[in-house]
């Protein structure tokens, strides 16, 4: 009975409702034939809900205008402050270091030869320390395993102490002789050094791998994908070639196992070491003119950006620092934080995209997965998987899958994981600085709860705010981190005298 | 023959491209059947043009979030250089004027009686000279005409006489007692006289429309009209009086000359003046809380930004800009655009959205169209048409189409719509500040020029610069005027010799 009655109600009101409706479209229609000329009629205004209008793209533009014009301004203010500080002498003094031997480093870096002669000759170092003898050391070990002369255990063994001594070489040669290279010059040092250590550990695992699969049931394996292989090919390998061409490209174990192996994947722009790269088939000469013009003008905007704008901002930001003044810390702190940033995307660019595509282009190396499209990246797991992909597919085959392959938890094994980046980024920082503190390193570990802290922020606020929780992370976590470093740099080198006296001023 | 061999050639090359593609396939199945676990394949790098990547809206965040920042930052730099400059009683100053007659701007704005009264007595003023005396007088001669006692040529003379004096009483009286307004009263006393005389003129108008009509056919066309809302309602008017109300509510020339419909005219927001506006059933009083709270909390926000922000920037420009030190002016002039422009914006957002939908909501007016999406405007027109519809509407109403019924062309039309706007900016500026320089006109007249750059910008280089060029001009545009009227108003004020000490400091 009550819903029969309601339904009338509703019908008398949508009759109602509609005859409103039609009364005002009448009284519209009459109201339009008059001499007035109306032209007023019945809206809301776009920013009311009511009228369901949302296209703010405009602002996108807004933002990008307001971004450009800060800038713009941030460079003038510069200007007039400081004037021009670019200086190229500086670039060669920071490369090379400033006591007379100026090509330590660059000697150490582009021959090795001619390196190794030079550390026997002027630092009297009674063996040959170079980057080279590990590598080979390496391949001769690879070999003894494969021919059965050593075990599996007493090879892999020597190879541990052969790529440990690759990390602590640099450590012991730059705490040392810190003067004969530059900040810039064992930055590269290490960094070099780092990578061969990386790369090594790849070709000690796969080689293994390889090992263990011969020792089981390697040549039926292979008889059947050639047998696969063949029948893919049964028409045309009757005119030509194929599979025999097949079976001639691809390596295997341990045919692998030779000099000119082991030099090709030192150089190609990977650290994970397999027994048959992609190849392309020729070398794009347009693409590589363009790669070496990026890198020289990019180089020299660089540098020209440290000097003109780092530089000054660390310098003053020393003070408010060091007297743990918040409100000027946070000032300097953001000051800092957008010419760091740009720089950082620079070098992004610079190393990810034309530096390691030149060199992938040289070799012949197909695979130029070297970063995805992290600016996109909702939380700081898929910004770290995404960044620099050349380091987490390495990380991921040689850390992550065998840890959990022996039985390891997923969380233990990322842990893991960043607990070997974050070694690899204190040992880039503090070896070159010659000071050991371990902001880098808990900054890296800190990635941790940054991971969960952004999750939760894609989760409950949708992706927009997880991707800008990231932006933040990047933006304001390294300059905090180089004013950590630069304010320890000081103190170390120049005592605390000096930054009270700097106080008073 | 030639296009034969062609194609044997084509079929050629592309059976031994589809051999190289099995070949390539092939290959790849016995790599991955390795046990070297191969993890590279042929793949560009996303900057690369060859990837087809185009996914950089993690950028849009970007930006975003770094000017989010600049804004903190400059927040933070401003508050540690100046302190806080916030005081609310220089706000009553600016308004009020400063010499202990504080009551002179609020009167004449709140209440036209007693600011008549106060008029007559303390400034011995012999006459009633108020905006209410006009608008009535408007009305009475609007009578004489429709009751044919003056005849169209005579009362449109005391019309315009009429109107002219409405924007000529500010102009004298804010010029002689220049002492007793305020900045902030005069400028809102410009704006009343200014928005009284476009109703003014949109008030006569209309009428001199209906008047017209009615000598021609007007009452063959209302009946037509009535006859079709019949045809409507014909089975519905049996019932109700739904055509009886339609004719009832419909005001008809020349009933609308009363004192009721000229006064609700003057308050509600809209300059056009029509017979039959069209009304809201009902007063949404949340509506009305949520528009009063923005504009109290907007208003404040105004006068802090505007005290803690604009005027030291602005005082701080005044140097270089009177110097000609170029580059320091720019870098001045930059820093101003930011927090003026935000102003701007707040100053919209408040007068268009939140002001007059209130005063909209309060007199039952249905069309809620202040303003449009003037913010993806891509180009100058376009802004201008969307910006400020009032005024646009207006425009295009009482001197656009006229202009081209009457047979100008639409350029010489669209120049006399920007030249009566640009004579309402300066006369909003000049009067309120004592100065009679012509940058806000200048700057106006500029907008026909710059509505060409504009449109070959988004002709050529698509509609996001068009969008910026918008940007850009409302950006750097309005500072660059604060800072001449500024400039000139110390120096007219305070003399050279001010500004000359000034520089040596």
């Amino acid at each position: 009975m009550a819903t029969q009655e309601d339904k009338n109600l509703r019908l008398k009101r949508s009759k109602s409702l509609n005859q409103a409706d039609d009364f005002r479209k009448c009284e519209e229609i009459v109201r339009q034939l008059q001499p007035d000329k109306p032209c007023h009629k019945y809206q809301d205004s776009l920013f009311s809900w009511s009228s369901g209008f949302n296209d703010f793209n405009g602002f996108v533009n807004w933002a990008f205008v307001l971004l450009m014009m800060g800038g713009i301004r941030l460079l003038l203010e510069n200007l007039l402050k400081y004037g021009i500080r670019i200086d190229p002498n500086v670039w060669l003094l920071l490369l090379f270091g400033g006591n007379g031997k100026e090509h330590n480093a660059a000697l150490l870096l582009l021959t090795f030869v001619s390196y190794s002669y030079y550390m026997i000759r002027k630092l009297k170092f009674g063996f040959i320390s170079d980057g080279i003898v590990p590598i080979f050391l390496s391949l001769f070990i690879e070999k003894a395993m494969a021919k059965r002369i050593f075990s599996e255990n007493i090879g892999f063994a020597i190879q541990i102490i052969n790529i440990t001594y690759v990390i602590i070489l640099p450590m012991i040669l730059i705490t040392t002789y810190s003067k004969r290279f530059g900040l810039l010059g064992a930055t590269t040092v290490c960094m070099t050094y780092s990578i061969i250590f990386l790369k090594l550990w790849s070709y000690i695992q796969v080689n293994m791998w390889c090992r263990k699969q011969r020792n089981e049931k390697l040549l039926h394996k292979m008889k059947e994908s050639v047998s696969f292989s063949n029948c893919l090919h049964k028409e045309k390998s009757s005119n030509n070639k194929g599979v025999n061409e097949v079976n001639l490209h691809l390596v295997i174990y341990p045919d692998n196992l030779n000099i000119q192996d082991i030099v090709y994947f030192m150089f190609i722009p990977t650290l994970c070491y397999e027994l048959n790269f992609p190849r392309t088939d020729r070398i794009r000469k347009r693409f590589i003119v363009k790669r070496i013009l990026e890198l020289i003008i990019g180089v020299h905007v660089l540098a020209a950006l440290f000097q003109q704008w780092i530089i000054p901002s660390v310098k003053h930001s020393l003070i408010p620092f060091t007297n743990m003044d918040i409100l000027k810390s946070i000032e300097r702190m953001l000051k800092l934080s957008i010419p760091n940033h740009l720089l950082w995307l620079v070098m992004f660019y610079l190393l990810f995209h034309s530096w390691l595509n030149f060199i992938g282009e040289i070799f012949h190396f197909a695979d130029r997965n070297f970063y995805l499209d992290w600016w996109n990246a909702t939380n700081s797991n898929v910004f770290w998987r995404k960044w620099n992909t050349v380091v987490h597919r390495w990380a991921l085959r040689h850390v992550y899958l065998p840890m959990v392959d022996i039985g390891y938890s997923k969380f233990v094994a990322s842990t893991a994981v960043f607990f070997i980046s974050a070694f690899f980024h204190e040992f880039l920082v503090s070896v070159p600085l010659g000071i050991f503190r371990s902001w880098a390193f808990v900054g890296m570990m800190l990635q941790i709860p940054l991971s969960s802290v952004s999750m939760y922020m894609e989760k409950h606020y949708g992706p927009r705010l997880g991707n800008v929780t990231v932006w933040l992370s990047l933006i304001l976590g390294q300059p905090l981190c180089i004013m950590m470093y630069y304010h320890d740099y000081v103190i170390s080198h120049y005592g605390k005298a000096l930054i009270e006296q700097f106080g008073h001023l």
